[in-house]
């Protein structure tokens, strides 16, 4: 599907933004966008009326959101059951200093997904995947590892996540301050705030003579 | 309270880690070290059987986790009403390229809270509250911004969390392969992640001859 035929995805009651409506974005391209960028995601599940928000990896295929964990994890169990999650992906991309304190802001850019999680089932489903998870970060290095087992597989599980009910929240730009406050002497401007992928640290017990993959070199994150 | 003598957080069915258990930390300089680091919390709170994740910046004072937002905010609101919520912290701090694709991880450091938030009320509170969560960014901003009035902080709910059902969870160092592949010719080590504060931006409305303050410059987040 093409930008220009995608359809936007349409606000719900929960993605419907009350107050700064200018924030939000239905449109595919700045969703996949966002929620590429990021390579963790929070989770939010409730058990017993408990909320939890569990930090995991996620990525993207197609339009689904997929996060994975060991079959034994009590959080996913629940997760797989059905139960409405809601999946937020977000980056801070800058400190807004304003003039005044309480115009302080942060650029940002968020997704909040909401939905129920479907479990990835079968061997081959499951292997390719998890290859997608690993070409988003390092393409190549899935080809490099040790194959997978069936066993390792078995204790996996993947979870996937439709986009359908979504909203991204994106700010971007120099304070917004009240208008007479622009005469003031007070340093104002954006601070701006990046991910930084540094140089490969090698295992203490790497074999001699491996040279760090080329693909290690080029990972975006941010 | 000094290191020596602050009782760590006593481990509930909700903080007890079931696997894994080594990564699970109970004590208060692990903690607030993980909480004081970041800036950005999310936020989980369920309204009509829906869990929400919300993003949004987050400081500590003494035993206690502070966040704020619009008094019209439906989040906030419904937070403020004793309804349990989750706030979970996270850092990645790097890639962990194993030998194997399922012994591939992620360095981190996370706090996952539960509890119930009250609301910080009056105006002295209020202000000394939102000034703390100024001065943890950039000390000395506040006193440089114009002072903020009765009708910003009437407009600003800042809920409060203490900090008592607790745990960290920091996974750090090498991959984790097993025994018998160290011997494979394959590149594993960890790929280090950083958040990097860049040179602050001027407002482009910024007035003529006001030099960028000495507290943005030394800014650390991550």
């Amino acid at each position: 599907m093409t930008k220009d035929t995608a359809p936007d995805y349409k606000p719900t009651d929960r993605t419907k933004l009350k107050r700064i409506r200018e924030r939000a974005h239905y449109d595919r391209e700045t969703i996949y966008d966002i929620l590429d960028a990021g390579l963790l995601c929070h989770v939010g599940y409730t058990i017993d009326d408990q909320p939890y928000v569990t930090p995991t990896c996620h990525w993207r295929e197609g339009n689904a959101v997929y996060w994975h964990g060991s079959s034994a994890s009590k959080a996913l169990k629940a997760q797989r059951q059905g139960i409405p999650v809601c999946v937020t992906v977000s980056h801070m991309d800058g400190l807004v200093m304003a003039r005044s304190g309480l115009h302080h802001s942060i650029n940002y850019r968020s997704v909040m997904l909401f939905g129920t999680a479907h479990l990835v089932e079968g061997r081959d489903a499951k292997e390719a995947s998890l290859k997608a998870f690993m070409d988003r970060i390092a393409p190549g290095r899935w080809e490099d590892c040790k194959p997978v087992t069936g066993q390792e597989i078995k204790g996996t599980m993947i979870l996937g996540l439709e986009i359908d009910e979504v909203v991204a929240k994106v700010r971007t730009g120099p304070p917004a301050d009240d208008e007479e406050d622009y005469a003031l002497d007070i340093w104002a401007g954006v601070v701006p705030i990046t991910t930084r992928i540094g140089k490969p640290v090698p295992d203490p017990r790497l074999k001699a003579g491996i040279e760090v993959p080329a693909y290690l070199k080029k990972i975006k994150i941010g």
